[in-house]
């Protein structure tokens, strides 16, 4: 429900007249997503996606993100693509900002999770960590082990006002974190590549009983394969009283491992990966939370759920805890 | 922007299974709007608009409302209309709301008005008003005379925060409006019929060069057909500096009057209910002004456009001030 910009009629029948995809007959801005202003544009051709890329962004990965989209789908993988001008040209400016029309995707997410969801998401996301092997593009993930010190810096005190102790607590999950922490460089101690990195089920369309694509590729980075798989743990696997389901990650890794399977040093990995994935969004949402003012229309959601996650995965002993024998 | 209802998948799929609108392959929340949940509605024939009405819509209006369309609709006018399920019921129940498929309308609003805009307004309106006469139920305006009494006193001293003098300054222009308004009751002193009363920029859509329609009628009332050209008068016909703009007002004005002539009372009658219409929409702007907590994402409009808007129209002498003759 982010910023929309408002884009004028001649601003915007210039642009398409750029494109060969008809006449614009509607424009719509959607409501969901929060870090671009996005747009169902229907013309006499059908449906499309037409983004404009907002502060969040760095202009400067827009080439990696839109690249990729390209590489996963002419890889087979079902996900939106940008779409070309007459030029070739897929990355545009639009009221002054980064512009792209992507195309539609069918389906839609889940808002209710069920065990057959989890099932399609492993298959999807182990195909995208294989298509994306060969994607030679390189981006850090600035939400990864360094960010998370900062984000912790900038939180400070303020963690305090959602739970007694809780920044003491976060100090020593940090360290922690920091000496068990795989190497990613110069040499990755785990199979890295492109992950998604934030494959929540509103980035995961379905269409009847099927996966119809992934779409959202604007945290996409490089790391841990495992990292993206720990992220969808706890992104899927657990249920809104706070339960953790392990039928449900049974069935996100086996279907995972039925595509890509996981080497031994990957499992082992993985509850130190769900620890900083927890790790990851909650001081995400911490910062969030202590930044919003009181009696914004946009709640921001509760830091809590995932110290909760976080203080699951601190308990867990072994992958038999994510239903992996 | 407003309070957006989540249907999950299975209510939705059982929803439009109800239909003959093909397959759903997409459905995304649409950004504008205050009042309703909207949301675009992809099929495999095409886009539809569902509408859950939350809580600021009378369920009990609905049916004027639904039925409204459809009359208008069939009368020729260019605007969405209710899809029958197959059992030929357009208001249905989803999510324990009332809700609705409407047909999707072709176009997009103008950010940038021109003059050549006000006047298809004015014959659109005109068009509207005249197929609105064979529309038999009735409406009661709860934003006329009346309900801005009850506006301002809930308003109450907090004018005085926007400017000093505000509430006594209504106050008097108030009682001068209850004088000079012209009687609705038992028998109408102007033509009166169906009004939409919220014709804004964002309910009139432009394909090319004309109006492909009106859209909302969710404030559509009985009341007198020339106060509707009153609020347009205000929503159309001022630039963003408060300059009023008397080509618009004119292309507005002969427009509508090629399809409906003012009688010489309604022209005589217009800077009153200009004024009235002014005071309709500065109430409920300092209404939302005056209740918005500090901080909200959504802005509150700014109540002093429409107060200016009142003062222009208080200093109106003549209609020779509108382009009429």
């Amino acid at each position: 429900m982010a910023v929309y910009t408002e884009i004028s009629d001649d601003e915007l029948q210039a642009f398409v007249a750029r494109y060969d995809i008809g006449r614009v007959v509607g424009c719509k801005g959607i409501a969901e997503g929060i870090e671009n202003s996005n747009y169902l544009l229907q013309t006499t051709k059908g449906p499309h996606i037409l983004t404009l890329y907002e502060r969040r962004v760095n202009p400067d990965d827009l080439p990696f993100f839109l690249g990729l989209m390209e590489h996963l789908s002419r890889s087979g993988l079902q996900c939106p693509v940008p779409v070309p001008d007459r030029d070739g040209r897929s990355l545009q400016t639009l009221c002054g900002r980064p512009a792209a029309i992507i195309s539609f995707l069918q389906g839609m997410w889940p808002r209710k999770i069920a065990p057959w969801h989890c099932g399609e998401l492993g298959t999807a996301m182990a195909q995208m960590h294989v298509a994306g092997l060969s994607y030679d593009v390189r981006r850090d993930n600035a939400l990864s082990i360094a960010g998370w010190q900062q984000l912790y810096a900038r939180v400070g005190d303020a963690a305090e006002d959602v739970e007694t102790g809780l920044h003491a607590d976060l100090g020593r999950e940090l360290k922690l974190l920091e000496s068990a922490w795989p190497k990613l460089m110069p040499v990755a101690a785990l199979p890295a590549g492109v992950i998604h990195a934030d494959l929540f089920p509103d980035n995961v369309f379905f269409l009847d009983d099927a996966c119809s694509g992934l779409i959202d590729f604007y945290f996409a980075c490089t790391d841990f394969l495992a990292y993206d798989v720990a992220i969808c743990l706890n992104a899927w696997c657990f249920e809104p009283n706070g339960d953790f389901n392990i039928t449900k990650a049974n069935r996100l890794l086996s279907s995972y491992q039925a595509v890509r399977p996981l080497l031994d040093a990957e499992k082992a990995a993985l509850p130190i990966l769900a620890r900083g994935a927890a790790m990851r969004f909650l001081l995400t949402r911490l910062y969030d939370w202590v930044n919003t003012p009181p009696g914004a229309m946009v709640k921001p959601k509760d830091p809590r759920e995932y110290l909760h996650k976080l203080n699951f995965h601190r308990g867990v002993r072994s992958i038999a805890a994510y239903g992996l024998a």
